[in-house]
């Protein structure tokens, strides 16, 4: 029976959350009854879609929920050993018993670290991948456009667009990470909207338009997209993180009128609308991420106790690719 | 070569358009030459989508453009005698000299005027149309919202879901046209936005969520949409009036992060986009206008003189169903 900690939600912020919303609890967790397995959490995720569950969601003074990679360090439950490496939901903890319905053991893949599953070969991963593909109905030589360009969805599906033949421009908040994005993902341009307002840098960076917008953004994003986008152009929207610490996670936009006469498509989405590519993804994404066309960063902060500050700092950017928390190993 | 007079815009309005940036300019039109007729028009259409055109897209000082119904008055043109009547461009005045690549020759259909060609069965209709079918996906049993439902568009799109097996909210701006739409076209649910704000009235109205809703407002009334859309549902964005008279005509909506989680679709649209349907559309609305089963109403200014006052009455909601304007026959 392990002590473990955990946080938990104490208080439903206003605007941007604060360390004070959150507490460490210290727990013991019972060892694995018949049919389960106890898991000990190496990483964790911190995602932007998280926050508007802090609003409403999230049970207060509970264990918050999100994506981990754990072991197993005591199995009682068939097809799983000691040893097996998971992912699950049960982030924001350092152990936890399940049931296997709750798990899904995970291959290491050769040269490439385990945690490629959170990320790149994950969810935010395969999001990117059916966000762009079907939703975005990505066709060659589309000129693409992808806000948070150096963040951990955005960073695959610029490198996708990029692959599957078209022009692809990403937006930033730093220089470190337009650079990453210039020099080593190979993007055609990238604008650092904090030098540059994103209306004129995206207006001056895509001369032939937009035909697909994958935004993550919302708010001056989505609208400097509209203000380019090219007849029968789509918007692929995977998020509106400029909203998320408005009251009611509202983001604003103000061009929404331009989609009439340039027969746009705006289309809402989560994975659950491409089930079907799972298969085609894992394949395709492996491949990519062995051979290096699909670069990757890992934002990494250390320990449960810093897990709230890594959330929070989605919010200041303080993140190059997929933002993780480690928990142990 | 008969006397005309014809409307100019003569300033670029900020805001609501005024009467003193509109000109009545008399004219003579030359006979026509090999090859070309001359029309005397005897309707035209004043239309929401001619707002943005006053900030760019019609020439200063020169006769306005829009859909208008005229007679042949003279004919060197093969195919086109004395007393046909045709569809033709060349609004805003009241005689004109084409050639018959512009026009379009209308037959009569026993039983309606002339006049449903310019509405019902004409592009409106046709709009109304497609927008609900193809761009909104309609399947029988949706629950459907249709904004400026005592609209040229909006009543054509009400109807045309009740017809197809849906059930049908509306939205208005006035008692009048509230009790038209509840008692003659015959709407399970009528919103006076005027009374209850159109959040509120749509949330006490549309118990189990909206699948489809027709937009030609943006703004507030997609707002009040987003917030009771249900999963995987469309927005067939017509028009967004609510912004037509802001600087760039632009519409401010604030609950757009709904379409995420909701996995929902907003497809801006024109005509263009199903041509296709043509012949399905007059098939159908042909016979639904005969059977009554789509009713329609008219508002009729009468004079050249009148234009202006018309097409900015539609900013203040002075037509019930199509606003027209008579100026000859």
């Amino acid at each position: 029976m392990p002590k473990s900690r955990e946080i938990h939600l104490v208080a439903r912020p206003e605007g941007l959350p604060g360390e004070e919303d959150f507490k460490v609890v210290e727990t013991v967790v019972p060892d694995a009854s018949d049919g389960e397995v106890l898991v000990e959490n190496h990483y964790m995720s911190v995602d932007p879609a998280m926050r508007p569950r802090l609003t409403d969601g999230y049970e207060l003074n509970e264990p918050m929920l999100g994506s981990a990679l754990g072991r197993v360090v005591q199995s009682r439950a068939d097809g799983f050993a000691v040893g097996d490496f998971v992912l699950n939901r049960f982030g924001f903890r350092e152990y936890f018993v399940a049931g296997p319905e709750t798990l899904t053991k995970v291959e290491p893949v050769e040269g490439l670290p385990l945690t490629v599953h959170m990320h790149a070969l994950g969810g935010t991963g395969f999001t990117a991948y059916g966000g762009l593909l079907k939703i975005g109905q990505l066709k060659p030589e589309d000129k693409v456009f992808v806000s948070t360009a150096a963040g951990a969805v955005g960073s695959v599906a610029a490198q996708i667009a990029k692959i599957k033949g078209c022009w692809v421009v990403g937006s930033t908040g730093s220089e470190e990470k337009a650079r990453w994005l210039a020099d080593e993902v190979g993007l055609d341009a990238v604008i650092n909207y904090r030098e540059t307002p994103i209306r004129r840098g995206l207006r001056g960076a895509a001369t032939e338009g937009i035909d697909v917008y994958f935004d993550n953004v919302g708010g001056d994003h989505l609208d400097a997209a509209l203000a380019s986008m090219n007849t029968l152009g789509r918007v692929a929207v995977c998020g509106m993180i400029s909203g998320y610490n408005e009251p009611g996670a509202r983001t604003t936009v103000r061009n929404l009128a331009n989609i009439i006469y340039g027969r746009i498509t705006l289309r809402g989405f989560t994975a659950a609308d491409f089930l079907e590519m799972r298969p085609a993804f894992v394949g395709e994404m492996t491949e990519w991420l062995r051979d290096g066309r699909v670069r990757y960063k890992e934002t990494v902060f250390e320990g449960i106790d810093a897990a709230p500050r890594a959330l929070i700092g989605l919010f200041q950017g303080l993140n190059v690719g997929k933002m993780l928390v480690k928990l142990a190993g």
